[in-house]
């Protein structure tokens, strides 16, 4: 490490841990200089550091203070005081994705609904039909993303009650890369992006490839997304991007009232920030009507719809898309140049599942079912679970937000399932700051066993054991 | 812009037009205070910029100084002065992919070869087995890459003559997505990669996008890369990676000997420099024996060779891979983040293919059709362009890379043939600098037809008009 990276680092240690309050004058550059006997471009660089991670912000002529972000913002790779906490998250976030691998593991924490709940017999027999009405020439015809599924997509923002410009849709694999590119699309490193928290933490993984920033937004259990707070941030920071999930929020599966999302998308306009809309739930909702994305209300092409059929339809396939407003040729170009196209026979088979395979019919079922494991699991943790813990009840999607007693620590009690064969995801996963210690987020999208009674009888036990307890 | 970004781009301007050498200290920052009447820390910003920059170096308690990279590197999205240089590069490249995309185009400047010349209907029966051997659980269990697939791929390595460790292989999404990766895996913004010049344009652009600097290494017709000026280039700047193609090099077609190979990863091993090997078109070698690529020679897992089954088998169904030697877990990682998995179905149906479809059979079938039609094509330009035209004579590959008379100009040439419903791609699309105005990529990778020879003789005809000449 230079001398500089060094002081840089110190002085950050001292700011992050609350020795040098937020508004305070650092050091004269003068004084550095002389306490660490350098030079005056290692003082200043050191400085410029500090800056640049958004721990400090300069003042001509008057000097260095701490800034307001330098408590929230907590991602970032620039920051090797921090590294621990980055690389923390990512091997809790990899070591929970690979404990769901396992067919014999109980998917408490997975990621996914079960994938016996999706036709693949009827998906394969329109893979076949799509791949082949394929001309030899669609291989290269389609790069952008086939017609025939930006249609179908297209249609069914129709059928939900607004209309999109056919050309705003691109096709990505997944909505993982479309959320991806999105973010790429609107901010260049050292950009600051607001964030739910708890939140899904692909979002701040890729915060932290592309060295940026996040400041969380809280997410109310009930209520959903804190608006004041994201007024308060979006005056203090110099906010260009938010990622948020108004619809069956991850991880804790509530949702946003129309009037808040309509509040939402007129508040970032004002401002001219785009929104980053992660709407992969949508389609998984209890109550009668397809609930309305943050995207219907917007005007002026700032917000970037991302979903995909992966949890409604075919994981495997990796079909999924943007629908990016404004940022739509920024989007397809990042796309065009990352790679290239989503693999053309599922773009096909997709498209004439859409149009033939009976999706709808499908989906109903498909609610249906999520709906009755959603009872079945609340009849278990209701059996099981001491009556001071606390859950979300969401109106869609397949995943629930579990608030454990203060003192449970979630990665012991994650460590410990881990070991009976049960994986659940905990709550600091969803959190920058890896707070949420006493929560957990866990999966009802498998259809009901006598595992997952067990599974929820062992919790209660581990719950029982002292150390998963704070002393 | 900030007062500091105007004062660094005011430098970087004078710099770049080689107004200031390399070597030549600049002003003091008290000089610069007093020029441009700017407190201390605006200046130091101003030079701190241009150190990020890599077009000075600071020396402590000396100053700054021009970098001999200045020069050299030109690619850099964090420079607003030549923002209009980047622009140009992507619209251009998007503009010859795009002129490729419809069928009636005459394609000399496409990217693939024909999709005719690819066992389609064999391949659907492979989706189709491969599908439907699938279990439900295949779509997570099979994130990081099918195993058989994975196998497959193994087995062709070991069939060139060398193995590589199952782990090391990484399914991806195209080559093109593994090349990203592996760039990603071991740089950070504002580092700098050395690229083929003329080279691959996604390297330039994954440069830009990733604001990653370049250091361009002459590639020579004949003989390919220049080794003596990497080891130069080695010695003088801080090189994080190399990006080349030591098989049929895209876009001159030429190819590194045995020795150079070895010589090429001792080089980089010496100063422990990881290669980002794409070797795209190994398969297709007229030659009889299958050409080593540069990873057979790697001892200590520094080479991440990347291919895919786009250029040989299936483009569409965009698998391809990355054996990325030390850097695999890191790969892994990435792709886990970014894009989650390439399309399950199509790793089946491309590894059932593997095992059970004849590639081999088909791969010799595809060589000779290649390799006939770049007589078909030499033919045409013996016939219709001036004898002062001279172009690389691949042994392998669908490109040959044109050398028109010193005073053509390509972009003239490709927006007159454009007109005239005829993609070529012109040279500047392949480097940082636009350099080789007076060079062309043409794709013989299309069965001959009468439109191939009448476009030859239209660019002949074209290379008449005045306007494609500098006078």
């Amino acid at each position: 490490m230079n001398r500089f990276e060094t002081i840089a680092n110190n002085l950050a240690e001292q700011i992050r841990a609350g020795q040098i309050p937020v508004g305070t004058k650092l050091p004269s550059l003068r004084q550095i200089i002389a306490q660490y006997g350098v030079s005056q471009s290692t003082g200043f660089r050191a400085y410029y550091l500090l800056e640049q991670w958004g721990l400090v912000r300069a003042e001509e002529r008057s000097g260095y203070f701490v800034t307001p972000g330098a408590a929230i913002n907590a991602v970032s790779a620039e920051k090797p005081v921090e590294a621990p906490k980055k690389v923390d998250i990512s091997d809790l976030v990899f070591s929970v994705l690979e404990s769901t691998r396992h067919p014999d593991i109980v998917p408490l924490g997975s990621a996914f609904p079960s994938p016996k709940l999706f036709p693949s017999a009827r998906l394969l027999k329109s893979l076949v039909a799509g791949t082949r009405s394929l001309t030899p020439w669609s291989t290269v015809e389609d790069l952008p993303g086939s017609d025939q599924l930006r249609q179908q997509i297209r249609l069914r923002y129709v059928a939900t009650g607004f209309a999109v410009a056919p050309e705003e849709i691109i096709v990505t694999s997944g909505a993982l890369e479309a959320l991806n590119l999105c973010l790429m699309a609107v901010t260049r490193p050292g950009d600051v992006v607001a964030v739910e928290s708890p939140g899904f933490y692909a979002a701040l993984q890729a915060i932290e490839r592309l060295d940026l920033r996040a400041v969380e937004i809280p997410v109310d259990p009930v209520s959903g997304l804190d608006l004041d707070a994201l007024r308060d941030a979006l005056e203090q920071h110099p906010i260009r991007a938010c990622w948020f999930m108004p619809n069956f929020q991850n991880p804790t599966g509530t949702s946003l009232t129309v009037e808040k999302k309509r509040k939402l998308v007129e508040m970032l306009r004002e401002k001219q920030v785009p929104l980053i809309e992660d709407d992969v739930y949508q389609e998984l909702h209890f109550s009668r009507e397809r609930p309305l994305p943050a995207k219907a209300f917007d005007t002026e092409g700032l917000v970037m719809h991302c979903s995909s059929f992966s949890k409604t339809l075919a994981p495997g396939y990796r079909i999924g898309w943007a629908t990016a407003g404004r940022y739509a040729d920024k989007v397809r170009r990042l796309k065009l140049m990352t790679t290239l196209s989503a693999c053309i026979p599922a773009q096909a088979g997709v498209a004439d599942y859409l149009e033939h395979g009976g999706y709808d019919k499908h989906l109903r079922s498909l609610r249906s079912s999520l709906h009755v494991q959603l009872e079945q699991m609340e009849t278990a943790l209701h059996k099981w679970l001491p009556s001071s813990v606390r859950w979300t009840r969401p109106d869609g999607g397949y995943m629930l937000w579990l608030q454990l007693a203060q003192s449970v620590r979630a990665m012991e009690l994650h460590a410990l399932a881990s070991e009976r064969g049960i994986s659940i995801a905990p709550g600091p996963m969803f959190s920058a700051r890896h707070a949420f210690q006493n929560c957990v987020r866990l999966n009802f999208g498998h259809p009901w066993e006598a595992r997952f009674e067990n599974a929820i009888a062992s919790l209660a036990e581990i719950l029982d054991d002292p150390e998963v307890h704070e002393c």
